[in-house]
Parts: structure tokens; sequence; C-alpha cells
């Protein structure tokens, strides 16, 4: 029942990390789109293992094919279906923890929902099954920025204790991936990458940091009272492994404020003709206001934690309930964070576009959402730095 | 579209702050359940405005009538419907600012999402919508707690710089409403309730924390990858007015740890017989490993920010685009968080008791929930202090 | 669980027959329509009990009221709701039935399933609930014909033995509206008068066929493979009470036919420009082929059961199980078929409506819906009689 | 949007007739199921093509791959996924067609709906959709027998104008499949055959009807008002391609009765203990009353349309809107029905399965389904025959 996500764009995810392989079917896809296959991967190979010497020994080319819903290199506008084949799936690792609950893993709970387990690498609790949500939202992000000019661009703000001034800077795409561990602050990535390694020799791991900045949002998106947009990004980011936390603006720092300093007031603002030219001349509302976007960039930081598989002894119990040692083995990461970024920005893409498309149907009653929009920027704030609660 | 909330448990929500009423529809009720009546009005009296002089001085009773779904005091199985009539809608002290858009409040939002608005008191976007979560989140707190044996506490954990020692304690209802800022700590109530009122005499507003604990949740409640108990949680709260982050477990401190001290380790556990013996030794997981419930308190915590509406001359934009000042005028809280605690409260009961139901559908063929859970708790952690990341 | 329809606009339905009244929620209604309140009191007066001679003698206005979702007349895109309060309602007549399962009524179903069941009236399975339906679809249908020119036309076409030779004739409101028994064709319409009051002399009950047409349906709307148009129609058809089939175009008599006479030519069609020009020659398809509409009116049938409640004693159990006499009281119709009418037009008018909306929602990037469709019908086919299997 | 079928039992179809091939996933299928992979290949080859003299020439063995879900042969509650994939396309024959519209073929309305077409077989449009269907409806008739004891039995009762005598035989699966047509009356299956054969050698196609037999559904299945299991099972059939009608018990000749003679007399029935010792003596109502089911056999009957591929000429219009010459080629049934009723058999079985989940979700508070229903059918009527209106 926990398959599919979204109402109009709506993705349905399957498959396990040492099954045949892990596929997605996008239902309500538009139809006419052409689609640029390219990219579709390159944002697989963003998420792949085996990318950098940051991640897991794990070697796949993630390459994806296509069973449906495309002719002529176009989008029909019937299920979509893209699926990885598994190819480097090594269950043997996996053979001695068969009968014990790896901490903090899925292991346990799995069993205690369904009864049953597929215990080879974590089976549908695997991490691999954001290959579907990646594939899926590469598609999404085409559309959002061929036919909306809307960008999402996410970027790890923190590892462990390394963390950017910036909560929320303005990044492109080429500088996030600029280095292996997807920071756009060159100083700070050298940082963040020594603290990975040194966990890995450790045989350790870390968590950290992801903050997003999606561009060019049209006012108008979430369906309020329970469906708000800042509501729907939520659940997407802790629907994601490992995610352990979404703020949106000013986040869990809100309470820091007065709401003298906190709201964001109202300013006129230079937009295209057509466009109510209106803006925020601070953005601590992270772009949505009373559950429904405002215009402005929407800002929202997520936190994950440290990788649940380590390469000490642990202490755990068995199936029967008694008392055991768990010895790791097997290929992991010691830091999911710079892998969450392709994830991060595929959920907000998904989410952002099921939205759009929910808007448009009443395009005919309700103000529109123009296709051209380029937002002049006069109005928008400083940068504003959740961390240090400095306007800069 | 967004006036739903839940897939078995289903609410529909609707009214407005100076419309007739608000109300709420359930739709899949669960039948022959034998509702007390005072304890729905008794939550609803914990929401509603007037309740003390930290509170809006707008006075309602919010009485709840039934207009659907009983006979003889019990459930019917069919639509439940309930209502509050509105009785103190005083629209003449938002006259002036019909024109206006008023910071951080969804006026502009409103507007160019639907192109029109009820600018009545916010209309829809008002915080009186919450009254249809509330009572519907009072049948179900009492169907969690009589056939579930579960029950949902929640509480204020923080006001502005004023914060609990401890994230997580675990208190009694009582002693949460032994207060009305819904602080169980007395030491920390007082200087709560001194910060909010100091910032009501500057016309100003303050945001705060609140946390929760959910208590004897069996485990297997949750439906990965895409409606994992954390996400549709997250996206539960994420829809309250002015709640802008959730993090679940030691959510944004995951980052701080690393995995050999975040891991929860799995320990024997004494709990009535036919349930699996199995318990955590610390719980940074918050009770959901893998978006599946393990048997363990679900502990999250959610921030409000300060309250939008204060009273000092604020600069805004009229509908035209021209520069203005906002005069504040009407009756406001200056702090939401000792009223969200009920609120917080429904919409974790509202999404707990929905993925109960998405469970019991599959009973014949997975673990059951037991009706009699009482577990006991040799193997629960010393509280968990999150803002000090110290075991106590 | 089974409250609601539609996905975009979205009805939540609730109340009993000798509960405080019956409401709807329309969630999803496009804002800045203006409504005319009378136009949806007239659908209200088309169902309401009491019309006529051929009627139950229960006697409601069935007054409808508006609880949210409406400023200055306009709708505002937030939840619509509106409610009839019962006052004729006598739960006394019941009394005597409230242990006795009567015949082909919902007693023994609702019992089963819920294991409780309001007696009183028929309490949810009443037919009252329709209320709920011809309210929200009186929305539908001022949004169907303001904004696309579109209009739903039933009408009775068969009342026991007595049948219209043509099952898809053209007609006007006004024509169906002028006589009480609904139907165009006035020497039909007498007989089946006759047929009715002759039953309910009998204290006998009959039932009857209601054809319904629906015209100036743009090309394009259904979602293959599941959520075909005519899948749709079929569903909200035999949700309505006492319905027991429905066929579109040929339907029942497709089998009567080879494909070389069933087959529709497509010809081509005098239509405004920018409309693909292109029509059929005859329509056994009833406007939809392969779940999507063509253009052509749609034009489907369903047929009614007599009424269950009869003025004969028959032979039944009570709730021991053991053998019972019903001896009928209350008051009923003796026919529901004319007071069905206007349930069908608002069921198919909720179900058209969303499908538009679902189509609107992509309209950036597939074939548009013209709000200024105005068909002209050199290329419409005669009349075609399902009765005869006869070209007129 | 359109590609899903059911709401905890849900399925997600994808795949064109010419693209890699068809697949589904099902979400929400019940873990612990040991699956017999033999039965679900059976089911497809009950559909696929090339199987007798009486069906299109095009040769696939659809053999069924697993995509995921499945561990050890057993079901992990995780989503299951299965492919065919294509194997004999052959799209030369359809590149003739690919600039006309086929008369009551779906190219013209696929592409008013989406600007684009995969005109390769019929694309989405074709009917090796329902491989899907099949597949999925094979484990749902698997779970529904051996954990629940319900049968799911259709036949064909009449092919153009040979019709059984009774429309509700009680026949055996063997029965059923004892000839290449599907009627389980040897003598009329012996017309029917003759028909399709001559209807082949004219190069034209012929109609017919699909009876089903639903057997030991257990009382209270069904969610009034709008999810009633004749609406859902209604739409469940014309969602099937050529299917143009569908009607529940006495369906469209309740008109035909007075209330006196179609009610169905409540008698006492001897059942397993524990179960309310109630049945009906006649059965008009097709075992359900008020949208929920009573105990009864579920009996309904669906049309089909005569293939609308035939080897005439036939007139209709080019995509430009010229009118043109169509010259039949390619390889198809003569008749569909034969193929239909195992798409028949899966649709009912998907929509029952559904509704028992539904139920069972509320197992702990309503009326369970006893997973032991065996029952004696000492009351059950004498076989009813819709088209003599006689009780035999």
């Amino acid at each position: 029942m926990g398959d599919h996500w979204g109402t109009l764009f709506r993705i349905e995810s399957f498959g396990e990390s040492h099954g045949p392989g892990i596929g997605v079917v996008i239902s309500g896809c538009p139809a006419n789109v052409p689609l640029d296959f390219d990219l579709i991967q390159q944002e697989l190979n963003r998420r792949r293992p085996g990318q950098s010497r940051l991640t897991t020994k794990r070697q796949e080319a993630d390459k994806v094919e296509y069973l449906s819903g495309i002719y002529s290199g176009k989008t029909t506008g019937s299920a979509l279906t893209m699926i990885v084949y598994n190819t480097d799936a090594k269950s043997r690792s996996y053979e001695d923890f068969q009968d014990l609950y790896r901490p903090s893993h899925a292991d346990f709970t799995y069993e205690a929902k369904y009864g049953i387990r597929d215990w080879r690498g974590g089976g549908r609790a695997s991490a691999r099954e954001t290959i579907a949500r990646v594939a899926a939202g590469a598609v999404a992000q085409q559309i959002l920025r061929e036919f909306y000019q809307i960008t999402v661009n996410s970027w790890v703000s923190g590892i462990h204790s390394v963390r950017l001034p910036l909560t929320y800077g303005r990044y492109s795409r080429e500088q996030i991936e600029s280095n292996e561990v997807r920071c756009p602050e060159p100083k700070f990535a050298g940082q963040m990458i020594e603290t990975i390694l040194e966990a890995q020799r450790q045989g350790d791991s870390v968590g950290g940091y992801v903050s997003c900045r999606i561009s060019n949002v049209p006012a108008g998106l979430g369906d309020p009272p329970f469906d708000k947009l800042e509501a729907d990004l939520a659940k997407a980011m802790l629907s994601i492994p490992a995610c352990r936390g979404f703020e949106i603006g000013s986040g869990f720092q809100a309470a820091d404020y007065k709401g003298s300093t906190h709201n964001d007031p109202f300013v006129p603002a230079i937009r295209p003709a057509g466009e109510k030219q209106i803006g925020t001349n601070s953005n601590h509302s992270g772009g949505i206001q009373g559950g429904i976007s405002n215009g402005e960039d929407i800002l929202f930081r997520v936190v994950f934690k440290p990788t649940a598989t380590i390469f000490h002894d642990q202490k755990t119990v068995d199936r029967s309930g008694a008392e055991a040692i768990l010895k790791a083995k097997g290929r992991h990461d010691p830091c999911v964070v710079p892998r969450a970024v392709p994830i991060v920005d595929a959920m907000a893409a998904l989410t952002i576009l099921d939205h759009i498309l929910r808007q448009e149907a009443y395009h005919r009653f309700q103000p529109g959402i123009s296709s051209e929009r380029t937002f002049s920027e006069p109005f928008r704030l400083k940068e504003y730095d959740h961390d240090t609660k400095q306007k800069q």
C-alpha cells in the first residue's frame, strides 16, 4: 500500500536489493514530453554506489531501461516504467546475519510487520529502493525545468560537526557537483571528506545535513489544510531512508525569534507583466505561507543519521530473542549524505510537479501558472543563516 | 482536495473562521464504539480560545454537536460528523485589513492560489480549522486507548529561549494539564508563562516546541517506502498551522553522533506471552526503524513559529501592490504553542489509528496486533536528552 | 471509507434518514464560481419526497443550507458544505421493524457488516442519502453548463412494461419536467403514471429505466485502463440505491450486432475552428471509445428495481434467525424511478466534471478542452433505438 | 492516473502491445502467502492469444516472470511485480494504419486525449493490457480460495444470438474449460463455436455475454454509499476492453417484476456455528443488498461488443480529417468473449479481495470474516433464469 507517491503525477515503486531489479511506474506523466535519457541516467549516476571513495564498494552501473510509456523519444501519457536490473548483488555476505537483527536496521521491524523478510541485502528496506525515486524524479526535474523554469538544487550543508556557515546559499548544480561530497563550498568540502574518511578508517559512520533550494516556484502551490506544500515536502523527505528530521525556512530556529523579527514583510517586486508584483523582504517562511507557495524560493533542510552498518562488533539479539553479537561484513557507505543529495532533489521535484498539476487542473477558474516566469530578484533577502541566526 | 486526512480512518474537514461553523466528517470510523462525549468536548476545551490569560480573548465555548454516525451513544460505522458552530465571530475587526496582505499570514497566498479569499478572520486559513482535527482526534484517542491501550501525550518543551532539559520526559496527561502553558515541569512552566506574558506586554509574540510520546505502540505500523510511519507523522505535524519543523528520535542531533553510538542495540525484553520479546536499549530511533514501529515509544518533536499577528505597525503591500502600513487589531494569541498541544495529540492519534487499521487489514496473514499489550519496561533506556546530547 | 466520490472534484457525503440531517462536503471545487442557489434548491425539489401523487407522502421541503466554502455568493475553492436538516422524520413507524429484516432492504447487510444499525427509516441506507449527491451534482451541473457548455439530461424511458420506442431521444429539461413521471413523451408518460398508480393501489411497487444523454462533451475525457469514462459512470450509477444495471451505447444489445454493423464509421465533421473536425456517423459507442470520450454525445441507460417496501405481508426472519411476518407500514414510493432522474443527472455531472479537471491538469502538454465548444451536428446520426435495433 | 485498481489490494498496470512487455505491480499483497506459480501461468494461458482456432493467430506464450515481492516462494508483503515480455509483436502490420483512425477502436480518442499515440498494435489501448489484470487476479484468486474459501467462476452465456437458457447456472471450472468457447453447456457450446467460425469466414466479428458466480462470499463486504460492492464490480467490468454493460442479479429484467415478486424473502439457513443463520429464498439481489454482500452467491452478467477489427473495407477519416478507406490487416479475434472469461474472473477476484481486506481492517470492532465458512445450501434457490423470467 505504501509503494506509491503523488496524486496526479504518481509513482509506484518496486524491487529489492538482491531481487531482479528496482523499478518505478510513473502514472499520470504528461504526454508529448521529449525526454533527455542521458540526464535520467546522469541522476542515477549521482546516486549509484561505487561512484567515489566515500561510498560503498558495491559496483553497479545502475543502467536504466524503459519498459513502457515512451514512443519516439516522447512520453505517451500512459504508464511510464523504468527499471534498473541488479548486477552486483552478493547475497552471501548477508547469510551470517539472516537470523540476527542488525541494530537500527529494518530487519526486526519488517519481520514484526510482515512475519517474513527477504534478508538479502536488506531486501525491500535497502536504500537501493531509492533508484525508483531518482529515476522518476529525473523525469519530474526535466518537466519542471523545461515547462515551468523551476530548478531544484540540494547540497550537503553539514557532515557530522563540519557545517556550512550559511544554511541556504545559492548554488548551481555545477558547484554542487564539483566535489565528491556535494558540498559547494570547497573549503568545507575538504573537511567533510576528511571527516568521512576518518569515520571509514575507524569502521564507524557519520551523518549530516542536506539543504535544498527550489527556485522560481509560482505562487499558489499547496492544498491546505492537510496537503500543505510543506507537509507534503516533509513527508517526502521523511520517507527517505535514514532521514530523521525536516524543517522549512527558519525551522527549528523559529523559536529563537519573536514575531516582530520573524515575520516576512511584503514588498513590491519587479516581475514579468501579468504576475502580481509582490515579494517578501526576508524568507523565514521558506517560500510557503499558510501551506501555499508565495513565489519566493522554497528553502528546507533535512538531517540524515549515521549509517547503521558499522564495522564494530555490536550487541543484538537473534530471532529467538537470545543475546548475540553481530560481526559486521559486507560493503557499505560510511556516510550516506552525499548520495542522499540526488534523492532529496528527486523527492522535492516529484512533490512540486504533483502540486503544479493539481493547481493546473483549475487553470480556467483560478490564477494560472505562467510558463514564462523569470523572476527578477531585487526584493530577495540577503542570505539567511539559520546556524548563526544572523542576517549576513 | 487537501481537506482530508487518512486512508482508512479518514477525516474530511470543513469550515471557516467567520462562517457558520467548523466541522469534520470521519469516514471509516470503526462501528460499535461507545463514545465518551465529555472527553471529546474536553479535548476541544483544551484547544479553545479564551481558556487562559495566555490565549486570545476571543471567547468561544466551542461546543461540539453531532450530525451523523451515532446511534444510542455508539458509532454506527457510517460517516460520523461533528460541528462547532461559530458564535463569537467579529468580522468587523478585519475590515481594515481586507485589502492588505498581513505579513507571514496566508492572505496573499490564498489569493494567489484561488483568486478570491474570505478575509474575515483568516477564513479557511484560520487556526479555527484545527477544531476539526481535535474533535476527530478525540475519537481516535478514545479508540486507541480503549481498544489498543495506546496513549498519546504531548507537552510544551520550550517557549522561546526557555527549554526543558529533557526533550522526551515521561509525563501523564495530568502533569501536562497542571498549568496553563502545558509544560509538565513546574519550574520551567513558570518561566515560560512569564516569557509569554512579557511578549504580550510588548505587543509581540513567541514560538516554541512541543514534544510528543506515544506509548505502547505495537511493532509493525507503517508502510514503506513512502508511507513510513515517521513520514506520515511528519506530514501530520507540518500540516498544523505555524509548524515549521519535525524530528523523530534523535532528529537534527543525529548528525552529532557516530553510528557506533547512535545505533540502538536490541535486547531481550520481558513482554506478555505471544509477543516477540525484543526491545532496544536506547531509543535514538524514536520507536521507528525502516519506517515501521519497533514497539518502543514513539518520540518526536515539532517547532512552532511566533504568531504572525503582532501589535506593532508593520510594513506590507496592498492588493494593488503598493506599499502600505498594517496597524494590528483584533484578538490573538501571543503564543500558540500551549493550544497546539491538543492539536499535536489529535494529529498523532489520527495517524497512528489509521496505520493500525491498515495493519489490521492483514491480520489473517501477518503478525497481529495484540489488544492486550502492556509492555513491561525493564529494557527502556534512561531518558534521552536531545538538547545536551547526554544520557541522563 | 465509502463516503466519498471523485478524485479532484470530490464529495464526501454524510447523514441518516432520521438523524439531524443529510449533508455533503465538496472538496476541490473550483474557486470564483458564482452559484445560482435557486438552481441548487430546484434540483433538490426534483428529488424531494411528496412532490407528486407518485411519491411517498413523507413531506420534506429539503431546504439546503450552506455551512462553508462560499463568500459573497462565490465559491472560495475551500471545502463547500451543504446540509439539509431532516424535519419530517417519524421514527415510530419503524419501531415494529427494528428486530425484523425487511426483505431486499439493507437491514440485514448493514447489521452483518457493522454489527449495529440505525434502524430508523433505513438510517444511512435510506435513499435520503441521495440528497448529498443531488446538491453536489447541482453545483457540478452549473459549472459544466457555464464553463464548458455541457448539459446532462436524464429521463424515464420505461416503467415496468411501458417503454419508450427510442432509448436515446433528444429531449430538453423542460420536456422532461413537463409531467410528474419525467417521461418526455406525453403519451407514454400517461401510461407510466397509470402503471405506478395501479401498483400503488395494489400495495405493490414497480421499477423501470432511466436514459441519459450528456451533450457537448469534449473528446479526451477518461483515464484508461481502469478509470475509463464508462467505468466511472457505471460505478456512479450502480452506487445509486435500487440501481441494478448499466449499459453504454448499444449496451446489452451489442451482442445482437456483428462488427460490420456495430462499428461507428468516422466522418469529417463541421466544428468550430481549432477542434479536430471528426465525428462518427452512428453512436453505438455511446460517445466513448477505448474508455475515452470521442466528442459525440454520451448515451447510457440504467435500470431500477421495484421498491422493496410494499404493503403486503411478507415472510422474513427476525434478528434471532426465527421466521416472522413483516407487516408493512410507513410512507414510501410505489416507484422510485421518477425521483431517480435528478440523481442520475447528479452522478453523471459529478463524474464528468471530475474527469474534466483531471484532463485540465495536463492542458499545457496535451490537447486542451476548449471552453467555447458548440458543436454543429450535421454528422450526428439519426436517433438510435436500442429496443428495436432499428435506425429510425 | 488511471493505471491502478483497488484500495488495499492495489494493482498498478503498465505496458503496451508492441513495447518490451506488459506488467503489473501488486501493492498491499498479504505477506506469507505461498504462491502456486503454475496456477498463475495457467490463468494467463486461458487469456493468451493463439490458444485455439477461435482466437487471433498472434502466438505468444505469455510467460510470466517475477521482478519483486517474492522470497522463497512466498509473498513478502512488499510490492509484487510480474511481467510478460512481448515476443511476437509485429508492428509492420499496423504501419498502413498509423494515419487512419480505425472505427470503434481507440486510435482517435487516445490522440484526442494525449496528442500522441503509440499506434503499434493499439499501444496502451491494446487488449494485451489485460495480461496485467489476469496475472494479478490469479494471485487474488489463490488468496480468496486458500484463505477465504471463495471461488470465482465466469463462463460464456451467450455468443451473438446463441444464448444459454439459464443465465446463472452453477458450473465448475472444469465444465467451463471443457471446450474452447468456455460455455459449460456442450450443446450450446457447439452452436457458439459454429457462430464464431462463421463470422470468421465472413471476415466479420461477433460479441456475447459472460455470466459470473462468486461463491461462498461472506456477508458484510461493500462500502456504501459510493463504494457499494456492485458499484465496484460494475466499474471493474466496464474497465475491461469491449465491455458495454453490467447487471447484478435480476439486472435489466428487474423492471419486469413487481416488488412483491422481486423481493428476496429471508429464511433461516443452516450454516456453521458462529455465523448468523440467515439466507434468502431467491436471489434477485444477486447476493448484494444495499451495496453490501448478504452471504448468497454474487451473480452478475456482462456484455461484450463484437470485435472492432473486421476484414471488410471500412469508411473512416485520416489524421487530417479527410475521408479514407481502411483495409483491414493483421491478426485478430473474430470474437473476444471466450478470452474475456479469465479477465472477468480476474477483475471480480481483485474487487472481492480488496473489499475483504477493507472489512478485515475493522475485525476487532465489527463482525469478522470467518476463514472457515462452508455454507450448506438447503436454502439456496433453484436456479434463477433471467432470460425467461421463470424459476426452474
